[in-house]
């Protein structure tokens, strides 16, 4: 069994990661930590977990992590990058749900993220955490920067027509939904219900976090220079990310090559499912599971390619993906504990 | 492995069955039936089981259920009664998730679902399968009258207060509220999202099918006459049910000992969470999963007790009452393929 | 033209108070105060009243109240009633729309709300503004208590039946649902989207303020003691309260009778719409207007009555009911400036 | 008062055109026909109508609609062409909601409509309704063809660019997104609350009617031939549209210099509201108004412009911009009856 630590188990990153670690065949939850709810048995906050998970949130101080065989850090960034080098040393492996190890470069990552970086050491050895991409990479890491959500979907979406070379990549556009629970579990006006309900805007269209992560991995594919337009819009719903992506073809090539380029490339990734060519993916398809479905459109068969990709941000886009990544790290089957079925509806 | 087969699975119950089922360990999707589906492969119409169900629907002249180790009826009301009798009399138990074996009384089932009763003979034999309060009954049993969903919250709720004998059995009254999934997935104008959606009504104030259901059933447990008054509303949530049920006392009782009855009653009952004096518990917290959660109130510490009652209406109301009947009726543990834990948030 | 002042108006019944006066077309919104939002355009915090509403938020050290003809405290209790002496002293008219005038006894008033009462000497002269009850009070006011949310509905509903002396008073059932907006625009996880949306629950069982309020005021229309379980609910939608009253007859009495009770009762009544027995009327057939609609049941002819009532909590349960106690209070037509139709779908 | 007829009145453009024209001040509600609902009161099918709208809906054949001075036809496409002709010859003016006489091209409207076109002579005649850009035509008008609502947010949202020549015409793509009233009032499973809640999809990626329909009008104002990608997305929201623009800038332009075309355009306009550039509007800002906001983004000050563009997709995009044209077509000011603020929260 893996002893599994958990660093900031009380917002929705967290909740997930307990949900699908309690029912990992493979996996023990040893600690969780929280410093606010020290001694607050998990189930008392979380009420879905009663029966499921017994142990208590306990201080950072007094839990003793180093005894993990691996440690999710699900806290706001800034908190892995101080903690994980002392854990690494002791051999235990991290796996970020945060920003702290997602950008190869300091400066990008100070810039954005306004803190300066505590570990720069640990941002060459940091393996990004996309399993579809990065596979064997994974298997041997010590230390995971698990990817945002919003990037997994442009990433997945944009990486196959970018790898064969048929499209502009200084010309992508990805436009984005994403459900409310990505914004976390933060007492905040502006995710009120009474304010998110029924209602659907765009956000920070002048620049979001994701754009220099998802940028800076999809160079690593091309010899162009990317150029990427994000823009996340915020859909009242709690789980659900639909990535609506624009590529521009630069050769001529038949619908059925382009679908067969997605084929080909997924076609051992257990949790990337390529629908039919002009299918209309759903996100509640993926609610709750580890899924990510990908649909491909050609408008009036021109030369711009649309990419409809789905993932439930809890899951796929979060907690589903580290745990994707800690069963390839401890030598699992890469589906362990992830087999569930979305709920529908 | 148990084979079984579905009649009726384009509805929510039905998906819901191929949800459970799918990731049963004991059992196999043999056949699922519909007429206006035939040839359709299941995970064309509920994208969410593409790669766990690969099976199609079939038409009901085609399917052989006889085949089958046990056949679930997930049909409106009338279709079970038609077909049980011939796969009962072949060796194939039934599990009926409508109303159609419910009522023992033949001429109550006519007056209230305006149909004759095709299999009268029936009525007797068939088990209510609420495992919670019929557990050997259901073991033995070749036909399941399946309970209906606002009738489970309501006996689970009322039965330990009436079998001590402690509340005026004539005076009940239950103000229930579902998820609107239980009105099925059937297109109607009054269940349309922009109806439906930001709003909340009671329906059927005047008489409800559940009422005689309930009231038959709670008879079983005292010599009082059962006066019932039942108020269904819909909630503007997909899945859910919440009943507020209130009972005059008719004797002293101490809160600890109110207590203590529910949870000496349910202490084996796997599905059945009695939560601590006071709580209030949340639809979310079952969202997807089996259990129902029961809180007990006492305003002002007068005689009027108030049990809430929570569960998620297709799973504990629905289809995993039905499996958990299933593992029953083939002496499985009680809770195989239900382990699923709520999807919180 | 009346000049009129808010006392906070950055919260949900202060922006429905500034909807409903910017569109009134005898009152001038002379000043709104915020400490926090100081110099800030209103229109700014809600872009909903770009150009409706031109005025700037003031702190309340700058805000000269004493020019308005009418000032209401949009505030947390405790306000009020430290600034409405001096603004009355001033002859400016003073509406509350929190609770510090509500509860004419100091001491039930200082339970509840935990703080002592600043103004008690302004207790007994408070007018508890509910108009279809305390009509001709309310114009010669110069203090206002404008009712709860929660109790205008118990109020309207139950008020018939216990002036008319034949329903048991001390057995009074509420079983009462409202949109989260109820819960004002407060930075709090309980509320958040996620956390409220697709799910329902009770809350404060185990007593609500708005019990105390009621059955004050339910006193005064009957000899009986008035016994009265109120159980809330949370409803995922924003606006909208349903009441579910139940009430158990001591005489005889046919349905048509009980429905005249309510017809005449209600007959001058602008805003209160009784529908025809048996109905179940909707929260959004009173989504954004100051209508209250009631409808009377009477489940197998029993003795039991359930009396179902909605209405708009941010309208006729707050912020329009109180425009409506300004109306009267400077002689104007009662529905001036409330005549909006709901907004269905 | 303007004598009006509403053919078609029990959709939910039907029932907006009931509420606003209820509330008109110059508008009296003659006749509305419904062949299904003949003789019953409107209000009994929309109580939020008790009080407001007191005519019964009447069976076509009865209605004497030559006896209005104007009629709506709030009906499926098909229905208008068939009677206009006859209304028309008899001096009444027709305002078509659906989408008959939008397309000035026979043949294009025969294509993507799928039925024939039996009043082809109105064609030329017929004035596109969006007032914005076709002030004067619309006043002199008999027959408006009543823009659809995705169109009215495209167009008003690259007109000022394309007016100006500054963008690729040949480039441009509008992500945009609905709730599901635009869907329409009909019983179907798509749209069933179950379905369409706690979800996000595209539809329609493969041609969507309202492209030839925003092309042919787009190419009113430039030379260069335009091409425009329209990706429809559903969004869990009753009311509401967000259109996301982009276009690819052809010539050097200062983000001030950006705004002030949209200023300068829109500075007369009583219905559009430029908000200051890097605004972020929401939809609820315009629920149940007919106004419509755009907000200027320029991504990282490139060459792409990103447009947002909202709007209560069933006024400004239907019901309210009818109205707005009988003001126009009628010589009342533009915004008679049309001044309701939006409801927010």
């Amino acid at each position: 069994m893996i002893k599994v630590g958990i660093v900031g188990g009380t917002g929705y990153t967290g909740v997930e990661l307990l949900r699908l670690l309690a029912a990992h065949p493979e996996a023990q939850l040893t600690a969780i930590t929280s410093r606010k709810e020290d001694g607050l048995p998990v189930a008392d906050m979380f009420p879905s977990l009663r029966g499921h998970v017994d142990i208590a949130f306990s201080s950072p101080d007094k839990a003793d992590l180093k005894q993990c065989d691996v440690v999710f850090f699900a806290t706001p960034h800034g908190v892995a990058m101080a903690q994980a080098p002392e854990l690494i040393a002791a051999g235990v492996k991290v796996i970020d749900l945060a920003a702290d190890f997602r950008l190869k470069d300091q400066a990008t990552f100070e810039k954005w993220y306004k803190i300066p970086h505590s570990a720069p050491d640990l941002l060459e050895e940091a393996v990004y955490g996309l399993p579809e991409l990065n596979h064997e990479d994974i298997k041997k890491a010590r230390l995971i920067a698990n990817p945002g959500c919003y990037p997994t979907t442009m990433q997945l979406g944009f990486y196959p027509l970018l790898k064969a070379g048929i499209i502009d990549a200084g010309n992508l556009i990805a436009d984005a939904k994403s459900g409310v629970s990505g914004a976390g579990r933060k007492a905040e006006i502006g995710t009120l219900f009474s304010e998110a309900s029924d209602n659907f805007k765009a956000y920070g269209v002048h620049g979001h976090r994701h754009t220099p992560e998802t940028s800076a991995q999809l160079q690593r594919y091309t010899d162009q220079k990317v150029g990427l337009i994000f823009t996340p819009h915020l859909v009242p719903m709690i789980r659900g990310m639909h990535s609506t992506l624009y590529a521009r073809l630069t050769q001529d090539i038949t619908n059925d090559a382009l679908q067969a380029l997605f084929v080909e490339q997924y076609k051992d990734a257990e949790f990337v499912d390529v629908m039919p060519f002009g299918s209309h993916p759903e996100t509640r398809s993926t609610r709750g599971s580890n899924m990510l479905r990908i649909a491909l459109h050609r408008p009036d068969n021109g030369n711009t390619v649309v990419i409809l990709v789905v993932q439930d941000n809890l899951v796929k886009g979060a907690s589903g993906q580290a745990v994707q990544c800690m069963n390839l790290m401890f030598g699992l089957p890469e589906s362990t504990g992830l087999k569930q079925i979305a709920l529908l509806p």
